[in-house]
Parts: structure tokens; C-alpha cells; sequence
């Protein structure tokens, strides 16, 4: 059984060596749950490799703690292997690590000053229908409640606050197909994509503050498609943008700046997804900011913090690991932020 | 075996009712060449599915009369049918009508004015290393010396003289790759060919007079393809052009105007066909004009006439069928137009 006492250095090697590669979190989940349920405080509920427990003590605040168990596929890097202060494997950084000063928090801290909701979930590197929290936001929304959500991913040991929406349309210009050897007689498409890109490069992004962050949007054109035989004028061309949105903006409103942008155009939305804002105005969240240091910065990328936000949780991300060595060959975590993070996380949680 | 004293209608129908779609010719070259092998004016050559006729009676002019055997996939529309003055059937326009008139110049004027070579070439309507003219041209090409030639195309029964180049190019525009959440640590490529469809749309094409005919070129966007991923900056974009240029220009000079259209980009040629001079200030092209009557015009699409033309021999598309109906379910020609023109060949060749 994991031996939620060992130091959690060696706890994160231990979580390490169970292989979760998204779809076979199977067994790490089971190890996880047998010893939580040893945990006499804590409740657990648990819903496919997604295992929740959750401190009941009548707090006036709840803050929630996550983490995803599984990993994108081994690359001949397991088991892991210590080196210095640096430990290697599979799923270190991203986010073993975390996991373990989540489990660790759970076995020590019994009396918490605020009650505590761990989550630890499957298939967050994967496509999202097959997403642990989304299935538990879909079917047991009740146990992600809380006024404050930290999401352990690889940040380095920094707050990063919230998340950036996003967006794709698809602009689409039509025209009229001619034979090109007669090319007056039909109306060019791509050509007509001149005007598009044209607003694409005088875009100017904007860089707005939220919940005290500094957000930088950013509306690219990621593919461009028109064309059919070498010999004909192109009655179509579609330029797909993507559209990074600040979390002042909700997705409808954010589908409104495009349509304006574009203004003239037909323009198809594909998918979006929302912002999430950081909450750190919250006393909870300025608390954990007060406890952690450092200068929380604000996350550009979309991030599963989204669906806390989307519930009406504030969430951040905040864990040990380097973001950058994510899904590398030669990912590793620092043993020492390990550590580090293990103590911010206790001082907020029990002084 | 295939009667050629019959009348020029009736012949044209023998032939379409001789299913020949490219690639499967053979019956119809060898009935040809049978019914060319019986008469003693004619020396006979023969490659693949190819069947060249000349006569040698030293004449100081020698013109190629040719005409294409195979046809599109037929499409429920054998055999051919009359309803009044017209004839339905697959390959009736494109191109047997020309064949039949060709066939029975072979037959019935055994003492030109002017020395004849008649060539019926197979797969015309496929890929251009299959074409049977590009064989010869490769093989025989002593088979087609000529001082003028004739491509008995369907043209409605007007001479369509030379035709215009095309060559394909593209234009290739680089950038730098990140995640689109942080654009701004990228160039985004799609963005970049802006200037290339401004340099496009601002383009003024040409209409030079050559050899008395006014061309007509065109510079055209027919491709454009850019992107990496939905979360992506990209990278690459590439945008193929089009151009068709008039015969006063050679593949070379046209390559060396696209490169200065697009100055400042890499430019990657693709293909290129050469375009074909009218030649009818020659007196043989001037004398088939007037026997034919009418205003010739230039041909704007690549035809088949330049490849007599980069051995030297001036041609024209001219034939009875109507180019309209090429290639549809519901082809036919006008038996009177086939009549027509064979009138106007005969006149041409014996008076």
C-alpha cells in the first residue's frame, strides 16, 4: 500500500513508479483510494479513476486541491531515478509531483483551517470528453464546491492565476470558379482573403489587468485553406483564427469581438472554450498568495483552472513542477520544490 | 472494316460507335489503320495506339492534320443517336467529328495541293506522360515536320490559333512557430502572404497581339494552404500561382516575370507548358484562313498545339465539334458543321 508517511520526496518516486498513462490510471487510482480510506477524516467518493475526499469540519471556507494522475506515454524513462537534487521519470513535473504534496497534505494535516477537498483525476492529457473533471463536473458538480481551487500543474513554484479563453472561427470568403486560362470570368477567393489578413495585421492585442493580473490576448490565423485544381479560380477560401481571450470577456462576448473584427464576413464559430478568472481579490486566494511568495502572474494558456471557473470556483495553478519539461523524454521534477511547495501549501492550510 | 468512301456523317458515327475512352484505343487505331493500309497514296507509321499517314509527293508545303482517338469514360451515352441535325454520343465533339473529317481527307484526296500528314494519337484526355503526341514528339518526332498544323479540336468550327502558355509556381512565405496563447514569440506565415495577394490583386494582366490575334493572360492565386494545429502560430505558408501567358513569351521569360512579380520571396516552380505562336502570317496558315472563313481567335487555354510548336510548327485548333459540350453526359455535334468543315479542309487542300 503508498505509505502516505514517507517524506514526500520519496512519496512523489513512489507515485512515479506506478504507471498512468491516461486510460490505465486504474492502478495508481486504487493505491490512492486504499490509502485515503485508511484516513479516518477525510470522506471519499469516487466516480471511474477519479478519487475525491474531503474534510467535513464546518469550516467557513473550502478550498479544493487538484491533481491529474495520469501521464503521456512512457518514453523508456521509468522506473525513475534520483540524480542530485533532481529526480527523473515519467510524469515528475508534470504531475506527479503535485500529487504527492496533495496526498501528503491529506494524510497530515487532519484539522485544517479551512476544509480541504482533495481531487485526483484521470485522462486530463487526453481529448476532453474522456476528462476525469469533466465527467465529475457533469455528474457529481456538488463535489467540486469551493470558494477557492488549486490545480497542482507545473508552474514552476509561481501562482499563475486564472486562464485565457479560446476561441476558433472559420472566416469564409467566397467567389466564383473560372477556368484560370479565362480567369476574368470568375471572382479569385484567396485573393479576396486579402482584406482578412490585412485586419488581422493591424490587430492590436489587448494586454488587460484582471483580478490584479495582466492578461495579453492574441488573435492569430492558424490555418488557411483554398484551392481547387491547379487550373481553376477558387470559389472559396476559409482563413480559421484562433482568438486567446482575457477572462474579462465570457466566450459570447468574445464571439462578438471576432464578428466585429471581421465585420462583413461570414464567420463560423468551430469550438471555444472559457476564461477562468484568478480570484485572487478572494481572502482565501490572497491568503494561499501570502502563504506561497512570490509574484503570482497570470496564465495565457487554457487550462482545466477553466472548469472550476465555469462551476463559479476561482482557481489557480500552482505545483512544484517545470512546465517546460512537460511530456519531455527527459522530464524531471526539483526535489527541493517538491519540498518547498509542500511547506507553502501547509502554512496556509493550518496556520 | 471501316468504310471511308461513306458520307462524312455517317463516318463520324461508325467511329463514335467504336468506343476508344483513353487507354483502350486499340480497336479503333487498328480499324483506322486497316482502312488507311488500303489506300496506295499513303506511307503508314504506327506507335502504340498511334497511326500516322502521309503523303510524299514532293510538294514545297507540308501540313499536319491531326486529331485525338480516345475519349472521356463514356456515360450511358453509346451507341450514338441522330435527332435531326444533330449527333449525340460520347467523343462526337471532342473529338471524332475532326477524326471523321480528317479521315475521309485521307481517302478522298490522294493528289494534294500540298503534302498531308495525318496523325490519330491515343490518350489525349489523361496524364500528359501518356498522351500519345508527347510519345511521338519524343520517339518520331521526323513523323510530325510540318510547315503548318492543324488540331482538329472542337473549336465551332473557327480557327483558334495557338494557344497560351501556363506555368505553376509557388510563392512561399516563412514564419516562426509558438503556442498560440503567446503569439507574440512567433511570425505567423499566414499572416505574412498578405502582400503576396496584394501584389496579386493589383496585378494588371497583358493582352498582347500576336500574329495578329490579342491573347489575354492571367496571374492567379489557385492554392493557398498554411497551418500547423488549432493552437499554433504558423509557420509556413504557401500560396500557388497560376500563370498563363501569351505566346510571345518562352516558359523561360514567363518564369523570369513570376520571379519579379514576387520579388523578395522564394519562389518554387512547379510546371510549366510553353505556349504556341498562331503563325498565320504564314502563307499556308493564311490560305487555311481564308478557306475556312470566318475571324480566327486566340486560344487562351494549353492545348495540344504546343507541342507542334516546340518542334517548330506553327498549328491551330480547328474542328467542327463544339467545345461547350466536351466532356459533358449529354455531348453531341452538329452534322452540318461536320459537313462544313469538311468543305472548307478539301477547298484548302485542292484548289
Amino acid at each position: 500500500m503508498l505509505d502516505l508517511t514517507q517524506d514526500v520526496r520519496a512519496l512523489t518516486a513512489a507515485i512515479v513508479d506506478i504507471e498512468s498513462v491516461s486510460g490505465a490510471e486504474k492502478a495508481l487510482a486504487d493505491e490512492i483510494e486504499r490509502a485515503l480510506a485508511a484516513l479516518p477524516h477525510l470522506e471519499l467518493d469516487r466516480s471511474g479513476e477519479t478519487v475525491v475526499a474531503r474534510t467535513s469540519l464546518g469550516r467557513g471556507e473550502r478550498v479544493l486541491i487538484a491533481g491529474h494522475l495520469d501521464t503521456v506515454p512512457v518514453a523508456a524513462n521509468l522506473p525513475s531515478r534520483v540524480e542530485g537534487d533532481l529526480l527523473y521519470g515519467c510524469g515528475t513535473s508534470d504531475m506527479k509531483a503535485g500529487v504527492a504534496v496533495a496526498l501528503k497534505l491529506a494524510a497530515t494535516v487532519p484539522v485544517p483551517n479551512r476544509d480541504i477537498t482533495f481531487l485526483f483525476y484521470d485522462c486530463e492529457e487526453i481529448e476532453a470528453e474522456r476528462n476525469g473533471l469533466t465527467r465529475v463536473s457533469r455528474d457529481h458538480p456538488g463535489w467540486l464546491a469551493a470558494d477557492f481551487a488549486v490545480l497542482m500543474e507545473p508552474t514552476d513554484g509561481v501562482i499563475e492565476g486564472g486562464c485565457q479563453g479560446t476561441l476558433r472561427a472559420e472566416i469564409l470568403v467566397t467567389g466564383k470558379r473560372a477556368h484560370s486560362a479565362r480567369s476574368w470570368f470568375g471572382v479569385n477567393a484567396i485573393h479576396g482573403i486579402e482584406p482578412v489578413l490585412a485586419r488581422l495585421n493591424a490587430y492590436r492585442a489587448r494586454r488587460p489587468v484582471v483580478d490584479g493580473l495582466e492578461y495579453h490576448e492574441g488573435l492569430n490565423a492558424v490555418r488557411v485553406e483554398g484551392g481547387v485544381a491547379g487550373n481553376v479560380i477558387p470559389d472559396a477560401c476559409v482563413v480559421t483564427v484562433n482568438y486567446r481571450f482575457a477572462p474579462d470577456l465570457s466566450v459570447e462576448e468574445a464571439q462578438t469581438h471576432v464578428r466585429e473584427v471581421f465585420d462583413g464576413y461570414e464567420v463560423r464559430f468551430v469550438d471555444a472554450a472559457p476564461a477562468a478568472r484568478p480570484g485572487l481579490t478572494h481572502p482565501v486566494a490572497a491568503a494561499f498568495a501570502a502563504a506561497v511568495g512570490g509574484v503570482p502572474r497570470a496564465k495565457l494558456g487554457w487550462t482545466d483552472v477553466a472548469r472550476f471557473s465555469t462551476l463559479g470556483v476561482p482557481a489557480v495553478n500552482y505545483g512544484p513542477g517545470d512546465p517546460n519539461l512537460a511530456h519531455q523524454q527527459g522530464e524531471y521534477v526539483s526535489l527541493s520544490k517538491i519540498v518547498e511547495s509542500e511547506r507553502a501549501m501547509l502554512d496556509w492550510l493550518t496556520t
